[in-house]
């Protein structure tokens, strides 16, 4: 589709520039703010409970949670304990772009706030061309999936700062391989931050909690 | 994003133009055609490599297989039995267009061919927009995603005639509930059939190659 090109090229420099202007925003207020992306059904709602219900008395935190249809995902996240939380149905769009989260926090007071979580809709493809103004994008990935998926999504993988492998409580009903999918990821990208979690049992949720919280002080610094 | 909207509609229509070739053509030769469709990791290859193994010497098939990148998939089908197999490496698209599968399909030999199986990128929400020519999208949810994911892709679930909910070992190993989900997709596309399969146990696979076998001999009367 060549003549799509330059309107998408429009289109990502517009978004780019209310990203920084995002960034800036959350820079001088010291605001540490994460975009999690992955497929759909990775377990990213369960993991933003288990971290909002484990760290909400001890850091101020913000949530903009991103769905094509419904405000389940928010609801839940209010039912977490989370105090703080704006929904974006995105009605059909396959993403997040900056404007909506630009709108989003603009309806969250952030006096106070530490960080702000900002999960996407569950697309392993488009999520990775919008810069939202995150520190970090964090790829959540589950081991119900293929362990090929670094390979067949690359993008996702290179724009990542973090990749989190949630349902380890799953590891062996199926043909996926950790170490496999570990050695393709960091193939794509050698500076990736490995978590390995389960909601369900809490396995490795302290490890993702207690980098979290550092990395929200060195921001402050 | 107001100014992608006519762009948009051109492709869309141009997409529309295309398609309708394809169907036509696929009605002349009387083969039966189906997109698959689902998150990524859903078991779709899985899917059609127990669908292959088991059909290819009855049924002449043919597939083309969507990518981001690798052809991984390709080559699995491949060793599964598959005789006529192309892959599409979409280059970082996230989703198939009726001009790739055209081309996909000028590169095979269609004499003879019985059922054309199109394994779209995984996706939950873009392939929805694109129709490719086939006679009905499939799509392919697996049991370890949440159970409310029909509400939250809707347009994906209005749009297919078949549901596939694979992965039915794994029943039990979360809070997946299956008679939730099916009726959230019942409630959105009443029209739908479903089968419930396993492609590591075998079960509920012989319903589904029954129906497509079925199928495929529906369309040549």
């Amino acid at each position: 589709m060549p003549d799509r090109i330059p309107i998408e090229k429009k289109v990502l420099s517009e978004n780019d520039r209310i990203a920084a202007g995002i960034r800036g925003e959350l820079k001088r207020r010291r605001i540490f703010a994460l975009n999690l992306v992955s497929s759909p059904g990775s377990g990213k709602t369960s993991l933003l409970e288990k971290t909002v219900a484990a760290l909400h008395s001890e850091l101020s935190i913000a949530l903009v949670v991103g769905d094509v249809q419904t405000d389940n995902d928010a609801v839940r996240l209010m039912r977490a304990g989370a105090r703080m939380v704006r929904p974006i149905i995105t009605g059909g769009a396959c993403h997040l772009d900056a404007a909506m989260v630009r709108e989003a926090i603009g309806q969250l007071d952030l006096d106070g706030t530490e960080l702000l979580l900002i999960e996407n809709v569950g697309n392993l493809v488009c999520p990775s061309s919008y810069d939202l103004g995150e520190d970090m994008k964090v790829v959540v990935l589950s081991t119900t999936e293929g362990d090929d998926k670094p390979l067949k999504y690359p993008a996702m993988f290179r724009r990542s700062s973090v990749m989190i492998v949630n349902k380890i409580d799953l590891l062996g009903t199926s043909d996926f391989d950790i170490a496999t999918m570990r050695d393709h990821a960091l193939k794509i990208n050698g500076d990736l931050t490995v978590f390995e979690t389960s909601c369900r049992t809490g396995a490795g949720l302290e490890a993702w909690f207690g980098w979290l919280v550092e990395e929200v002080h060195r921001k402050k610094r």
